[in-house]
């Protein structure tokens, strides 16, 4: 059983400070100061280009892609990390469509927009009558037809976090030769997932959220062991290449998953996330999932007993939920502020959603009570109405 | 005039090595480390999610753009930064394709293969009868023809440091209505670079070489300004939309370059570079470019008086090549690991370079002067031979 007190003491969290926003940029573990200035003085200081060798810098993309993939079930070299969500997903979206003849790439409304504008992005260079096709989170599954080239879907909505039901969407995508992308974004890290047991085709996800590899780490890419071999990179850079040292002048893709490889790997971000893997090497995650969802339960409950004017926005149903919590209010922007300001942080989401992430590895019992507290104060007594809350808010 | 001794002082260099492959990786300037230490302590640590805005991380690929653009000759605005070189290229060919209808790449076998194999990957995608024509350098001028869409050139070769005539280039190719993309990986930072005067279409570039960003930076991209509010990016990403946070459903370009940034911008390894940019910003480039001159002038002239074996591959008037020196030896490979472990770091290109890059910010005339000795010691004892040799670099 993962000993969470202990996790939690290996995070700088600030004083003060109830962060309730992991699932948008997780919080500084201890470690990674100490580990950045290793790669900086040590590594590059000294050994200078010899690190890429001598301090394994050339292999670390695919050592992370392996201990990422232990938390999402992805099979041992199949995962690689680098460059940010959005160009993994335009690779993946790539590969699947160079594997079909069908048109229609299909997504719905949940979806993060920046997944959906990478397919505009590319149905607009490719052309040839591709199309998009966005429909409502709850029409997913009767949308899937033999007309469908590609299934697109983020696994839990970055609003309300509502999770789809990854196994089920799969294996119907499957049966009707439809190929699956799956954005793990909201669910590396937050929940238990199984890439090799649902069968999905492609997985992408970002690091910098519930996995605390810090701002603008890099992103990770999983690639199903069928496709290894005959998926196309668009992408084609020299470190996806059989032999990137060889200098040829054409390209020939590398082995497996690394042909999602495109350029440089950010050496200095990888240490980063190393520190944060470090303890996430530790974590089974379905204690992570189980503790989860019992924060989740317990910050509803609060904030609805507290906060009548609140409205759930999220699944009630904690099975049907990702590790978020999200509340309607039409001053949500201004009540989100508010919370900020008295040492609750969530963020807001247009239009009216206030959002709260709740992360094991370093949010207790005790901090959603004390965050349900801070909210009720401030919806009971409209603090954002409150002129001193405004001077406040000025200078912060 | 800079005074290139007081620059020196503000690397970190290894002792006992004089580090001539600036080229490939840069050196750590003194005040990364703490630098990194405030990104990552101060701000990610403190304020978390918040650094977005307070930190002014979300306004860094866009200032870290203008103080390059200063070392480009480009135009304030029209330079962002993101990404790796690579992604940077493909940006730029997909968004040039889009301006036209001719179907031909030109490029040449000077260029970086990563660059070709970009190209490679995007018509492989787009097919519609587009053609990537290699060929060789010398015969660039009178392949431009009006069946060209698109010319794709580095400007200095990374192997032989042989310069194109960019100007010249360029001029000639608007005359013919072909968009120039230009690689300036071994420019920025090598020589006085201008491409606004050049009427260059794009440029990118990286920022780990001359730049000395660190392992993994970031890489460049300019656009034209009169391309800025109609070059269609094929990396339709978030933080290119107009309004990123409005979460629209539909993709909207953002204002000019801006449109070209795709997803979470590298924070870490942008504090990096911002270290190095605050050594850049105090730099006139007409003086790197004179130093640079003196010093490979200086090393041709050693080498070739000691080193009879030893032919040069880099052209040997100043005025016609970048800021490195390319020797041929049929031995280069084990002849360049002897200097390496002698204490001089050049590096290896496949077939028989050995290359040494000159980067007058830290590398000065008796670092050349010292550098000769090494190579003429190696070269005249054929110190690879050693068999004490290969027992010292079996442990290194």
């Amino acid at each position: 059983m993962t000993d969470f007190a202990k996790t939690k003491d290996m995070f700088h969290l600030p004083e003060e400070m109830i962060y309730l926003d992991g699932n948008s940029l997780g919080p500084l573990p201890k470690a990674t100061p100490a580990r950045v200035a290793r790669t900086l003085t040590d590594e590059w200081g000294e050994m200078v280009i010899t690190g890429w060798n001598r301090a394994g810098w050339m292999a670390q993309p695919m050592d992370l892609g392996d201990r990422i993939g232990r938390l999402i079930g992805a099979e041992e070299g199949h995962v690689t990390v680098g460059d940010t969500l959005s160009v993994k997903v335009f690779q993946a979206l790539a590969a699947a469509l160079a594997m079909t003849d069908r048109k229609v790439i299909l997504s719905d409304s949940g979806n993060f927009p920046s997944d959906l504008y990478m397919a505009e992005g590319l149905i607009a260079a490719l052309g040839g009558g591709l199309e998009l096709r966005v429909v409502d989170p709850e029409d997913v599954a009767n949308a899937l037809t033999d007309e469908v080239a590609v299934l697109m879907l983020t696994q839990v909505d970055y609003r309300t976090g509502r999770l789809h039901d990854m196994a089920g969407l799969t294996a119907q995508a499957r049966t009707l030769g439809i190929i699956t992308i799956w954005d793990l974004a909201h669910s590396a890290g937050a929940m238990d997932v199984d890439v090799a047991g649902c069968g999905a085709d492609f997985a992408v996800g970002c690091t910098y959220k519930y996995l605390n590899g810090g701002p603008g780490a890099p992103a990770f890419i999983y690639v199903a062991p069928r496709h290894a071999e005959t998926a196309r990179p668009i992408l084609a850079g020299w470190l996806g290449h059989a032999a990137p040292f060889a200098f040829e002048q054409g390209y020939r893709p590398g082995d497996g998953v690394a042909r999602m490889r495109v350029g440089t790997p950010p050496v200095i971000q990888m240490a980063a996330l190393e520190a944060s893997m470090d303890i996430w090497d530790t974590i089974d995650m379905a204690d992570i999932r189980a503790a989860s969802m019992a924060l989740c339960d317990r910050f509803i409950a609060g904030v609805e007993a507290a906060c009548p004017d609140l409205t759930l926005a999220s699944p009630r149903d904690a099975a049907a939920r990702g590790s978020q919590v999200s509340f309607r209010h039409p001053q949500g922007y201004a009540a989100m502020q508010a919370c900020i300001a008295h040492g609750v942080v969530g963020d807001f989401r247009a239009p009216d959603i206030m959002r709260f992430g709740f992360t094991p590895l370093f949010i207790d019992a005790g901090d959603v009570d004390a965050a349900v507290d801070v909210i009720a104060r401030v919806m009971t007594d409209r603090l954002w109405d409150d002129p001193q809350f405004h001077a406040k808010a000025a200078v912060t």
